[in-house]
């Protein structure tokens, strides 16, 4: 056998995507990621989208209205970090991104941002708005350039 | 935040799914279910499928040539899992099964055999004549009941 099977892997940037609408399935996900995090010491990148269709059309023409939205999903992720701290990850970065549909958001700027060689999401997973319907986990392990976990 | 959200998430049972034709999509998956079975003192258990279409309809008239499909298939799991106790993990189970679609028999007799709560695969892994074309791991990820990692 090769000798390049002896040799561990291990990740050292692990994204997690959370749904800041839909606690219940980012939690497996969410201690998952925290686990690797803390014991292999990587940094850990906690990402949501706030989706365009998560703004109506009257609020869309109110910028407050638009820059609530966006610090609510602030005040969510951060409360994720804070939490992964709490839980002894050292290395914690928010990610809130906006507009565009989830899938390609995270695909064309979430992981060329922070470059991850990991992505763990919860199987479950869904944004309402989405373009394509379903759980966005399996659609990521399938177009996703790096390693990717779906939680269940 | 939930007091669940400190708990540790660990795998105790992890399956990997190797591609005996495929050496190179499989050694990266090799090396992360090495890793985390070592590390976590988890069981790995190590399973190929030999599919029905790899014999071809002259072979299958001749139970010693099946026979011999099967032993090769044998074998290359028990270099995968001599390679794992080499790593240092201490639980290792082959397993090899034959018939069928790939992505059916691994949900409906792998998993369900073995149990595990971890499905390691590699993002290349592609059986030529599953009738489904494309990598298997992205639709494990999508169907299986227990967290999946695909591999890259």
């Amino acid at each position: 056998m090769d000798n390049e099977l002896q040799d561990p892997l291990v990740y050292r940037r692990i994204l997690l995507t959370v749904d800041a609408d839909d606690h219940e399935s980012t939690v497996r996900a969410f201690r998952l990621a925290c686990t690797l995090a803390h014991d292999y010491d990587a940094h850990l990148g906690i990402a949501s989208v706030m989706e365009s269709e998560d703004i109506n059309i009257f609020d869309s023409l109110t910028p407050s209205k638009i820059s609530q939205k966006r610090e609510e999903l602030k005040t969510i992720i951060n409360q994720y970090v804070e939490q992964a701290e709490n839980n002894g990850v050292k290395d914690v970065t928010p990610l809130a991104y906006d507009g565009g549909d989830v899938d390609d958001v995270i695909l064309k700027h979430v992981i060329p941002d922070f470059k991850p060689d990991l992505l763990v999401t919860g199987a479950d997973t869904q944004f309402p708005h989405s373009k394509i319907t379903g759980a966005i986990g399996p659609r990521l392990a399938k177009r996703a350039p790096v390693s990717v976990i779906v939680v269940r």
